[in-house]
């Protein structure tokens, strides 16, 4: 990844190392990665497919982050916190291109396809989201807007491995499932973490998702339990947000018991993800992608 | 083109028809239509990637008009004139994701990676001009720069064409040749034309690339022929844009033969473009390209 900053621009290749630098979990490397491994695919290509990924992801997040005027990701400054909005569009442009390149590398028609049909699943859900006239309490709109955001580039994180293998249909839809279902859980999981986590941990201040008008699946939960909460039903009906009670309204969703609740729906997104393992024989890559489904829900308690 | 607008977003695909209907030129379109129909390419592969190829091109103007702040463009409003910088960013990026599915569905991983790498190339060319320090008077650069920009997409919409076909080398070298040369002739007839241009023509105020501090063709033979030129040189060593009368300059590069050069070296241009067709036998698309690559300069006189 490190190696697609183009030597001509300091600034960028600065801002590039910044980028990566910054980690983040590499989840969707570690899918790619362990799926490729387990199925045996070529490593070189592999690595080449997962560096793809991962570069994609990085791009969608610098252009987010523009658009949501988010200053802080992982506890660091983002680039638009540093640069002006030209720079920011303009270095995503460019990790955008570098990841079809890699994209390009893998030698895979198929692949190309899924990556280019997984970019337009994302960038159009962020548009649905950014259209969005009024706040749509539904478990329907929550759950197609954290597969457009997330799980979509999990399960293709998981599928182009399978694609530059030679396994079947019935393999292919597996390692499909597994990239899905983990990809649902990791979204729960971060919407999870807005309600409970530390600022120092998620990176951003706690409850931001609510103030800023995002239901996700803690209040979805919290509303099916208390339907005529008046200060939550008034914030869903338009009442400006300066005079909601944010602080009120988030102590009462989380002791509801719906943040629980909510780690419960993703561990059965993590039990169908391991579910779909079954068909693979043991192997040290197969343990190692039933273990990494497991933290993914660990890392909320 | 159009069919590639979401039918899940009234508001993307109202954006996608205003942007393809404002028409431009498709220059791009006819150089790939024409080159795969010389060079007996299937029709059916060659429109897709026309289309991927426009698309591209629409993709990176949309950011373009963005970070330049452009409020017009061929004489209609841009999408950034009308909408939010969050909107506009994902409509680019919408478009791109677009361009590179049509782009995978040529089939072609060759055709895959040239697309990927000439998006980099034009994005690269972008961040070079924004993170340019000062002006710079320079032949070399103003050629990089217009390669970047204009010529490198026209390079590639010729050379794969050809890729599509089963033609040999020397064949892909004078394709590749071709688009380049008119590309090259292009902006550089696009750059006279800020210079002598009406302003329902260009769909911009004329003179704008000086005033902005975009050294072209003209200026810099303006600058060969007047060294001295004691308000240009002034401008270039950092005079603030607001302290110079641009239109005394404007007025004195018009008169001095130096825009009649530069329409000059576009023809010379044309001229090695129509040259590197003679290896093809006639027939009615090389004649087209040929009359094409003649409209590139008549357009300015």
């Amino acid at each position: 990844m490190k190696s697609q900053a183009d030597e001509n621009h300091p600034e960028l290749a600065a801002a590039l190392q910044h980028l990566l630098s910054s980690g983040g979990k590499r989840v969707r490397v570690a899918i790619t990665l362990l799926m490729g491994g387990m199925l045996k695919a070529d490593p070189d290509r592999l690595i080449t497919l997962a560096s793809s990924i991962e570069l994609l992801h990085t791009a969608t997040l610098v252009h987010d982050d523009l658009i949501d005027g988010s200053l802080l990701r992982r506890g660091i400054p983002t680039i638009n916190a540093q640069w002006t909005p030209a720079a920011t569009v303009l270095t995503g442009d460019f990790i955008f291109a570098r990841a079809a390149k890699l994209a390009a590398e893998t030698d895979s028609v198929e692949v190309m396809r899924l990556f280019a049909e997984t970019l337009a699943i994302i960038v159009s859900g962020e548009i649905k989201q950014l259209f969005g006239k009024r706040l749509l309490a539904a478990r329907s709109v929550y759950e197609q807007k954290i597969y457009a955001k997330t799980a979509s580039l999990f399960e293709t994180a998981a599928t182009t491995a399978a694609m530059l293998t030679n396994v079947g249909e019935q393999e292919r839809a597996c390692a499909k499932q597994y990239g899905y279902e983990i990809g649902m859980a990791f979204q729960i999981i971060d919407d999870v973490l807005d309600f409970t986590g530390e600022q120092a941990t998620v990176g951003k201040p706690v409850g931001s998702d609510l103030r800023q008008g995002l239901i996700t699946l803690p209040a979805l939960l919290y509303l099916d339990q208390y339907p005529e909460d008046s200060e939550f039903r008034a914030f869903l009906a338009g009442k400006p947000a300066r005079e909601i009670n944010f602080d009120v309204l988030l102590q009462n969703i989380r002791t509801s018991g719906a943040v629980e609740r909510a780690v419960l729906e993703a561990e059965r997104y993590i039990e169908r993800a391991i579910g779909a393992l079954v068909i693979f024989p043991d192997c040290v890559e197969k343990q190692a992608l039933i273990d990494l489904a497991q933290f993914t829900v660990t890392r909320s308690k």
